[in-house]
């Protein structure tokens, strides 16, 4: 179909590439025209990825060998600072959805601090929206260059931003308990990722030095009107996939759980992703997994005057690859929901 | 749309039952009309399967309540025996697609043997059409009652058929040996299910014993135009999803292990849902989880004059609901791989 | 050796009651004189625990059954509210160490609004002791009735009492997001034990709703010198043992993180079961798995004016059986280390 | 104590090097006096295994930095091939204890064409002693090198060696199907174990191509006086410890199963470290999980003539180091279970 948006996905090798792979098969409206992944030029996607062979797509190639001029869209699922590098170097014409951090902490004093390194293509940054459909979807059907949310923030985001857009909660303490499956972490080589360390064990990691805190905290801001520092505390679960924050909250001005659960109902009713969970019930990553979907639910704290909202996804889903794939059918006009409404894989 | 075709679950609160209604909400020509579950009725299917909530799929309800004359085909993921005792009650202008394995042995006598019991709709059983679509696609097209295939034999039988046809390997001993993930024993609440109890552990079980060896048996046997027994020896493995039989073959009439490939490839060479590996390469179940596809590979023995055939499939949608789906695809003239064409989920 | 100790354990078909077999079959102090498993009263151990046939124990019997007068130690692993009933008649020879939730807490009436009745033995609660040895040690060594600790509170006060006693964090909002693997649930057939549901998943549970944190609040209360309400957050991870409680906390009079690392070494700097992490370790479960020990880290928050304690054990072991045994040793003037040495086991 | 064995660990960052260790500590007769790993040299043990700090144990050094004068025993586990080249430097007063492949093949040609290599110390090759102690008990404790059985042939001779021995079976085509967790394959950096690969999913590997077959068919040649080949197709099990070889087997000179089971009660009815199940009672990993325990059962097959025997054991343990260690207890005059007798963690 000559109609179609011609796509390239950068980086195909990483868990994030493959996912984006195993939804644009899916889309009516997409072809898949590239796949780069440097070390592994030449092969077939199969060689990399089995369950990905027998496709009929395109053999992988280095982003040095990519036509750029017969793409529509790029998908950067690349290491952080490489996208900055490579981006820059585009043309104009391409939309580009990245995936990794590059371009989503506004402030290039403060991706400075945390990436250990000026900003690649700082002259970029200012044309970046932060691609989390829920809160901006009208920027980016407008935009060129997404810059995706990081999986963490994506959970921490919707669960938080309405609450503090309303008022409800408190700023200055919040404390996000943050649980994660492993593929969050990649297909690199490292000692804590292998199955004997990471089976049957949890182990919290980076707690107060992640990097998705400053992006967290940049959103909160912004929804708060004022800097918003937070506690962000990441643990490794043994499983693959899913991600789920627990937000321990102390609430302002009065309000309540049932409040909470309301901002909710208000801010993501006729959200087709969002699924909030009644008084009682508690969102898990059994809920989500494998699909773009986010689950939210909010309890009465035991501490009066605090409560406590969580939320789940799948990481490589709605975190990821997935919330990449609804932001690419926001800009281009496709049904918001083309190729994601796989319900989730259960058991 | 009133042309579609309106389908029931009966058995929606069991595994199979919750993976068919996955795979039918993808489907643009079927209309979910009636899901029961006797044990769940009056509650919403979110009750009983939260990942399944929020889909607008109708409450579930008891057999009794179900309007058969609204329907068009009745998906049976029952236990044994109680399949036999409804489909008997039920309207003739009905398709009956079956999971269970009331109607797969087509001898009366071996199903008594080895259920315990005489066979309920004996009157029904000549009708059943054996569903492996890779086999008996023109039969099944035919049909009005399918019995698909339990799990373990889906994999068997692509694997084994066409070299029995084909009489590349001796029928004297076929030994399988067979490993499973944890879903295919249902979700019944068994002490050797519990998460602590399988987990970090395999364990053989039902060795010699196992209900689906006379199923191989029969479709081995009108293979090879005689009785045949085969070793079948299933191992729970600490996943959710997933089978592998490792057949280990005695080679006839000087067969080799390309010569098993190759036919392989003659009986499959067009079949969509089965990836044909090439010399060297090895099926795994992480190769087909979540898909409707299966694995098969071929390895010469260190034994000379053996060959190691390998299949693997994903039990709950190769293995059972995708299968169905297929099936009914058939059964009402889709193509055939409408609603399966999901890639495997990996990580 | 007719001065052992003799023991018997009642309820020995659960999993504390059967790492209780796993740690005593290594005391060289104590013999296993009566095992019991009402609803399997007459078989061998090795029927309801295969790993643990082959040591030449007793054969199960029914509580009734059991000769009280030839035993010195009853180790009660029962289920709540049984075990009441049970310990009221027994004979006051008898040193009675309880592994439920029955003799934990001091106050009848928040027994009573937790567990749902009456308590059954009030004549007795008085005598009983809180048998959290680092904490309690004079006092279990000359007490009679022991009542151990429930697996989550022996993490949160080993980490917190000394914090609260030594004023160094505020009680007011005490956020304990706690993890567990699926053993501190029991063997009892749940549908969301199973493996195809606990598997790959994560999923809070009893949120505001545990029966722990009553516990808990008696303790951090009585160190604290006044009543304290705790938030207290679980959630089921996908692994068989371990626990981790992430304790978010709020210093009081300008403490800091390394004052918080201070009060540990001067609470547990001779403790042989707790390991103290230096500053920038961070406690898992890995470090303790299949150990009596408890690990402790404390990290700075971002948040200024916050830390964040870590604690770590396994909870059938320091969080019941092994902590059992630890009591029993101080009961009987045995060193308190004995049978308790082994190394954690990883992977 | 100064009449203490002295022991070296070369190579102690592996998991059979950490496993001895936490075996070790629990010996009264050892002293662990070394510790290698070269690229770890400087740190303390408990940076590379955080499970294992704390007990008081030697820093690591590098191999060239220990003192061989001092001690009475080495343990080797270090990869293969630089095995030989360190053993043949080391002086003669010391015990070898070799859990590496590197003198398990008493033929250099075998051992050079599996192994890519001449072997580097061939002169020493025919001191080693097979170290399967229920096998070659004598032999061990008058030995000085001995050369410690893989995991999986471990099993394998455990299960079968009687059978052949007493020409109960034909070895014409022994089927041997193995699975194994994932901490037989080491500590090593390789995609295929990571947590993502490797975890919910089950794969064959090396079919016909692993170099524990040669070993196999050495010692299954010697049982049956003859040159064997044996089909071995080991497959990757998604957990950490525990290995199942599942044997299938055709029976010789009208042999039943009920034969077989005899023949391993003659062999084993008086070793401690060998579980012999019963009629109907099937073998698993959950059985000797972190144990040095063997789990032995046979079943008759479905096919007449057949019969399949399977047999557990935990890699690390009696699969390695455990009975590393029991070889040691065989060399020093130790009692042969010392320090081998905690029963297996389950859950």
């Amino acid at each position: 179909m000559s109609a179609q948006v011609k796509a390239a996905i950068l980086g195909a090798s990483g868990y994030t590439g493959a996912d984006l792979v195993r939804l644009l098969t899916l889309h009516p409206g997409v072809e898949i025209s590239a796949l780069t992944a440097n070390a592994h030029a030449g092969k077939p996607l199969g060689a990399v990825y089995p369950h990905l062979g027998y496709l009929g797509l395109p053999d992988l190639v280095t982003v040095a060998e990519v036509d750029w001029s017969a793409l529509d869209v790029v998908f950067c699922a690349l290491p952080h600072a490489t996208t900055q590098q490579i981006v820059k170097t585009l043309p104009k014409h391409l939309k580009i959805i990245d995936l990794s951090a590059d371009f989503r902490l506004e402030d290039p004093a403060i991706y400075a601090a945390w990436y250990g390194h000026e900003h690649y293509a700082p002259d970029l940054q200012p044309e970046a929206v932060y691609g989390l459909p829920e809160l901006y979807r009208e920027q980016i059907a407008d935009g060129r260059l997404i810059a995706c949310p990081g999986c963490y923030p994506t959970a921490v985001l919707l669960a938080l931003v309405p609450l503090v857009r309303a008022g409800l909660v408190t700023t200055e303490d919040l404390i996000i308990d943050a649980k994660s499956g492993l593929s969050g972490a990649g297909r690199g080589l490292k000692e804590n990722l292998l199955f004997c360390e990471a089976g049957e064990g949890l182990s919290p990691y980076a707690v107060g030095k992640h990097r998705h805190a400053p992006e967290i905290e940049q959103e909160i801001g912004k929804a708060a009107g004022r800097r918003v520092l937070v506690n962000f505390t990441p643990h490794l679960v043994p499983m693959s996939r899913g991600e789920l924050v627990t937000c321990h909250l102390r609430l302002a001005g009065g309000a309540t759980a049932a409040d909470l659960r309301e901002a909710h109902v208000k801010a993501y009713g006729n959200e087709i992703f969002v699924r909030l969970l009644p008084e009682g019930a508690l969102p898990s990553t059994q809920m989500v997994r494998g699909s773009n979907y986010a689950a939210i639910g909010t309890i009465q704290d035991r501490i009066p005057g605090r409560a406590i909202t969580i939320a789940g996804i799948d990481n490589l889903v709605k975190g990821s690859s997935g919330q990449a794939v609804q932001n690419m059918n926001l800009l281009f006009g496709f049904d918001e929901s083309t190729a994601l409404l796989q319900p989730p894989l259960f058991p």
